[in-house]
């Protein structure tokens, strides 16, 4: 099962580095949002609730790459494209960003969800739970 | 003459600290967009444009202040409302930030409008063109 | 009773903008870590052992000022000096960022000594411990 | 050929997120910084000098790819281990980032030797010159 969620994101000025271009941490910024968007369009709630209602300490990266192919300036107005596959205490997230349709950089996350571990006080890795799985899936 | 803007911005779990609020720095960003994005509306262009058809090199920040007042955590959308006052080759923005109408953060900027210096290379002050300012009266 | 802190910071390509100077954000950054550098200077302990060792939840901003009087670039080793002052809850520091000898930026920040509010799970505001302003008198 | 640099970083406070630890696009800022660092300790020249003096628009990135095994905190001194492998208009960055002698992330970066396009006014890849591999073996 997949899903998938499409956002504008401007290119900001102070995302730009000295070549006029955008400073690549800049995209895993964007990465990092684009997939916290992805899950609030389909469990209708933040990220900060996710907190508060669901078995949650966050999804923390264990794996990341990506590619850049043209690069974007400030002022740039260009579509992230995120689609979730789901393990089962991990996902994956394609990141797709593009300008006027063209493929600037894509990338993608291996994330482990992870909640509360009492018996640290840190947090371990939790299966994804099966009505976070309900909503993706609805 | 004053002109203003006003948007909507997404306060992002990269944006705080481990306190779980906003890393001020991170408001200043904010505020920069806010300056870039008030120009924007201003004179139909993007900065980006305004570096290739006008006498333009930047607008470095010469002061800055703010205050604090009620902090903000990832997933608050706040409003930034940002107001522009004009000087000969200067400029002042003031941004109010508010969540849901209460005001949590507010600062000004002076920056100096610069063009391009022969000279040096580099840039210097330079008054604010005449385009600009009617744009902004328009 | 001041106490005065004195560091190194590399200005690095990913904190520059287009126009090959500092992106001004940046700053309050080196200003945020300086702070933190300071107590470690004075105490002895990071700020992650503050949070473990002393009634403290974090200084946040209240208010801030700076001031940006020559620009600085990537590759350009800056000494940030940083002077604290006390108050009951609250403290100032004022920083100083030269380039060779030279004065660039300059600002202050008044923060406020906060910990845990058991009553909310939040955080107030706290008197500055006496061993934390024993430390810095010593 | 291959050439070694290691450096120490501390982890910041604004580098991290509310889960406590690193927010992990702060690792791709270090990585780029790492790899600047590197070539300056080749060359003995910053990078803002090696625009002044060598064919060169910047190495900007073609790939990367990053693993995280074990997050840092605020507070944490790293040790970063970048080796750097050339091609011929193109070079490779290893990076390992230790905390006690532990390995916490590692990452590569591909990047493209760019110098400046007279016919376009932007940049395109160019040889890396004899004068800098020269000093990487020296």
């Amino acid at each position: 099962m997949t899903f998938t969620n499409t956002r504008k994101v401007r290119i900001e000025w102070g995302d730009c580095d000295p070549a006029g271009i955008i400073f690549y941490p800049r995209y895993f910024e964007m990465f990092d949002a684009a997939t916290a968007a992805l899950f609030e369009r389909a469990l209708g709630i933040t990220k900060h609730r996710m907190f508060k209602t669901l078995p949650f300490a966050g999804f923390p990266l264990a794996r990341t790459r990506a590619r850049f192919l043209k690069p974007t300036r400030f002022g740039d107005d260009v579509t992230v494209t995120s689609t979730i596959t789901f393990g089962r205490a991990s996902f994956q997230v394609e990141h797709k960003l593009t300008l006027d349709g063209v493929l600037c950089a894509e990338g993608s996350e291996t994330r482990v969800w992870v909640a509360p571990d009492p018996a640290t006080g840190g947090f371990k890795p939790h299966p994804i739970p099966d009505e976070v799985r309900a909503k993706f899936e609805g």
